[in-house]
């Protein structure tokens, strides 16, 4: 049987930490842990979400208007190692795919040098309407920090 | 540009309740929500995780040993419309993927009959060697739990 | 050396399920647990946030008005025996004190029939201005929830 | 009515950073936010925990046999102000009572100099009988990390 491609490892430059053009230190907290004594897989996806929160404030894009919001469409994740406490994490994101209504953040997770995990969060730009364009200066800021390979 | 493959939506039989043999009905808590006022990305990682766990005690799998432990090696997850508080989200599961040393729980979460998000979870049965294959008495048992479309 | 008041174990008829004239069952969640085992304290105090939402909720007490909010005074926990999962929890809620700007909710988290924790939340009515006094609506209702000893 | 004794406000010098023997910055996570905009009280609870755990690190107690538990039987938050992110918290922590089978640690919140919160977090020490006496190694160590007023 055919495994199938979600299950393909990511990309080796995705273990480098110098491919990423922003990273972010985030300490662990003991409530991280889970019953088998590492941080929880749904824990490390919020500390995604942490890292990733620092990246997009980094980006400075004006939000767009009231009823503009960003909703997260997709988040795909690949677990390599075992993470722990009390080290902290350092979530290295930058930009991968860009399109005209989404783009995709991809980011890797570090503990003591080593690439413990991958995400891949895909975001898309709606208005009251639904998903809608995001505005002409998103573009420069998003290519700007796009990941090195 | 390309979407990557990643972000191709779920097969449509994906939002299908009748397609999963397994199901739980996990209320949703008042700390699941975000600012945003929705189900945060993150907490629906949580709810497949608690529907998950559900799955897997009904499998009553024999856990194999005492260094036996099933690691997480990637999730994946789609979202496709908002989930609210106070009311339940049923997690629907069933088995995907059966290789020699892993397999895939597929799920989908439901809210007032409606999919609001699926979940790809890949679990690796391991000893305190590394990835090992997992007993032959679980063959059956995941055979059994197949998603149907 | 003297025990501290707040150290003292809450009154007998606290461990009580019937003076409590409200009751929500919460089922836990895996993630509740912590490295020892058992429901996490911090988590515990998220059990009852959420059993006491559904009893505000029950009170339908008009919020009454625009900047008007209810904030959290203080939340005294008492831990009197281990909880575990996967079985529910019964957060059973009633009213306590009753001032002019702030009440008193007090709680039993209940696990298999034994009083495994008490929980006493201040909450202080404010609008813009700070703490203000509650509508005179308020207090028949939450005298209508007050425990029973 | 009397104002029952817990609502009482902490002691005046609670609030003062400089009356704790021992201080760790929590940098806050948007997780941490709830749906009114602030860190959530229960979130609160958590960063407690996590500058109480960096706490007892520092102490280098050791923790005294296989079936030793440190188990939490108390634990009193008052929140004095609503605490914000992406700004840090810095948990100050020091010992307050001091028994012969427990003791309690008191802490304060602070955020931007400002106290947001106080929490009294009662420990005892336990193994498979129950509650005994902690070493005698202990005391010293907890008598030289006591607060000061």
């Amino acid at each position: 049987m055919q495994r199938p491609l979600r299950m393909a490892r990511p990309d080796p430059w995705r273990t480098q930490l110098s491919c990423y053009p922003f990273t972010a230190d985030i300490p662990t907290r003991w409530a991280d842990l889970d019953l088998l004594g590492h941080i929880n897989n749904v824990s490390m996806a919020g500390l995604f979400e942490e890292g990733r929160g620092r990246f997009n404030r980094s980006l400075e894009l004006h939000r767009g208007g009231e009823k503009v919001r960003w909703l997260i469409a997709a988040v795909s994740l690949n677990y390599l190692a075992e993470a722990h406490h009390p080290h902290d994490v350092t979530i290295a994101s930058g930009i991968g795919y860009i399109g005209s209504r989404s783009w995709t953040i991809v980011s890797g997770a570090f503990q003591k040098g080593v690439c413990v995990a991958t995400c891949d969060t895909t975001l898309v730009y709606t208005d009251a309407s639904g998903p809608v364009p995001f505005p002409d200066t998103f573009r420069p800021k998003l290519e700007g920090m796009r990941t090195t390979r």
